[in-house]
């Protein structure tokens, strides 16, 4: 491996060019308005994190972790999600604080990257948590605000699909004996990898019916219906549970008016494996993948505030592509050349448009023209002429 | 040393409850809006970098560096600043668009501390870099708009020192023969260990009237008037280019209004050994510091795009101590509380206020009462009341 060379940043890393990072903002400003007006407070918790705190806790695989070493000889972590974190925060710094907490963040995120992979690095996430409450009602609120903030952000048409970890779980412990070969298949299914999900379920010493049954999971995908054919369907108390579970958050949606953009998907398992009950992922068109959240019951716990909680995080740099029309609500850009002897007129002049909302950059004439692309981006070139009048 | 808590977070790190958030939120609003009038425009680097590229060039000493390791075997580091990342940017992403380059950033910046210290290992900057021109007038800009941030943060008094290493470099030179000495006794100045200072000037081959000369330069502190008096003492045409520079630069900041709230202090070195010419630190109250900057020519050159730059970075951590009321914005905030049964009608209640820019918590009226914290925190608690319309 050479050395590198001055230009060059590590793999998986972006440089954020005006152009880009204008886009970024846009896209940033108008879920924050949402998240606002839903009641939710931002929160911020640092880049670094102890390993053995956060590292663990996040459920991401120990391999994608970026870890060093602090002055102590403690393992440290970049962090690799933001939910982790603030459930740290809420345990201990907020711990006075009553539920249910409603929170979000605007944050980047780390993941070690296989060199092939070429995938970020380091990326960007815009998400909420309502950490605290029981109902229905909490989880549909913040399905309900994911819907709210990708058509904030313009994207059109919209799919969210909604599945239920607890749910899934319950139909497979149904068909399995082992918890290890429920676990294996949810794995299949949270890499999104059917191929491996059907070997494994030929491996299993199960009937052809039995078997039929399981690879029929993965085609329970529907509106509310499927969810009474379902219970007819459940034999443990679980299942019923989270069917009911289901069934109270999609009456919630219908009356936030969002169920339209829902369809169910049973086999939906999230990449992280603290998700215990409701999750879901939002795509715009193409099928984009652009947000994806659900109910975390165990994660608080860990950090000895035990408490249900939901949240989603919105996936920033693939927003930026798919999002709408971002440069709308661009300032006014003047330049203003001014020959030195009327430099205080040309301030003041300055001074008066930017107090107006209009942006001004100041170019001396004597030290030579503009260069042609800047003439080009800026709305105005103004000249001050005339005499002095200071 | 044990292992971490599950609450604990590293060394010199914080979390940011969302009042705090609301403050550097703020700050941050605050001062982007005239970096933006100034026609500045944002950009942003990843947080890692490579230690070849930027953690050399970057000035921070080698022991205060974050640094890991990435799966090529290459080392990296959290940026230590941004005006490094940003040089690198122009002069790659950006070497294309024409000088000069007005840009900004807010960004986090990394430090490792002694555990002695208690200083922060991860704190946040919005700056300003003005890349490209040579003029005073582009050097005047940087300082009036550094001003105007402080104004904008409600920062009362402020005082702002201004320097030139340069200068400083020149008069040295004039006093002492060799390179190492002058470069000691900046070393000092930097990290302004004025006993150091003295015991270092003590120790030269020098007769006590050229050692009282150096000890002088300590005390050159004042207003425009001090440059004619080292003028008519300058030995070499550096020291007068120097002078004739930072007087011009005088002139376009009274021009801009701002030269009353600034002191001119030879003996000012940045702690950043990139700076070349004009350097200053801006404080408020008790002396709090609050920014630095200044020139830096030789910086862009290290990654092929020569050319004069300056610029300054604030320090929002502090500007959050030392800033003005940031509560007064708030957006109100409303609980709304409902029966289950009326459901709908809240939720058309709640869209009905955020469109009207209200902040509406839902709640539940069958999960129980609101706890007694967060009424006290909340503007107003509405109860959704009477029949079902729908």
């Amino acid at each position: 491996m050479g050395k590198p060379r001055d230009f060059e940043k590590p793999m998986g890393v972006r440089d954020w060019p005006p152009e880009a990072v204008a886009q970024k903002r846009w896209i940033e400003k108008r879920v924050e308005a949402r998240f606002q007006h839903w009641g939710y407070r931002e929160v911020m918790t640092p880049t670094l994190e102890y390993f053995e705190t956060v590292g663990g806790a996040s459920a991401i695989q120990d391999h994608k972790l970026f870890k060093l070493l602090d002055r102590q000889g403690q393992t440290l972590v970049l962090r690799p999600d933001q939910t982790t974190p603030i459930a740290r925060v809420v345990a201990s710094v907020m711990k006075e604080v009553p539920l249910p907490l409603r929170l979000f963040y605007h944050a980047n995120v780390f993941r070690a990257q296989e060199r092939e992979a070429g995938r970020n690095a380091e990326f960007y996430q815009s998400g909420v948590e309502l950490v605290g409450g029981d109902t229905p009602e909490e989880d549909a609120e913040v399905i309900a605000l994911a819907v709210e903030s990708l058509q904030a952000c313009e994207i059109s048409p919209i799919q969210l699909a909604m599945g239920h970890i607890g749910l899934l779980d319950g139909l497979l412990m149904e068909r399995l004996e082992e918890a290890e070969a429920v676990a294996d298949l949810k794995d299949c299914l949270g890499r999104r990898n059917m191929v491996e999900f059907r070997e494994r379920v030929e491996a299993l010493e199960l009937n052809a019916g039995e078997k039929k049954e399981l690879f029929s999971l993965l085609e329970i995908r529907g509106t509310r219906e499927i969810l009474g054919t379902l219970r007819d369907r459940a034999a443990s108390r679980r299942t019923r549970e989270a069917i009911n579970h289901l069934e109270a958050i999609w009456e919630a949606l219908e009356d936030w008016g969002v169920a339209s953009e829902i369809l169910l998907d049973l086999s939906l398992v999230g990449s992280l494996d603290y998700y215990t009950g409701v999750y879901f992922e939002g795509y715009g068109a193409d099928g984009i993948y652009l947000l994806s959240g659900g109910r975390y019951d165990r994660l608080l716990e860990r950090f000895g505030r035990s408490s249900p909680a939901r949240g989603f995080a919105l996936k920033t740099d693939r927003l930026v592509e798919a999002g709408g029309d971002k440069t709308r609500e661009k300032m006014e850009h003047i330049a203003l050349v001014y020959p030195r002897r009327l430099r205080r007129k040309a301030f003041r002049q300055a001074k008066k448009w930017r107090e107006q909302g209009v942006a001004v950059s100041m170019h001396v004439k004597e030290a030579g023209s503009l260069p042609a692309e800047e003439r080009q981006r800026l709305d105005r070139i103004v000249e001050i002429e005339g005499d002095d009048d200071d």
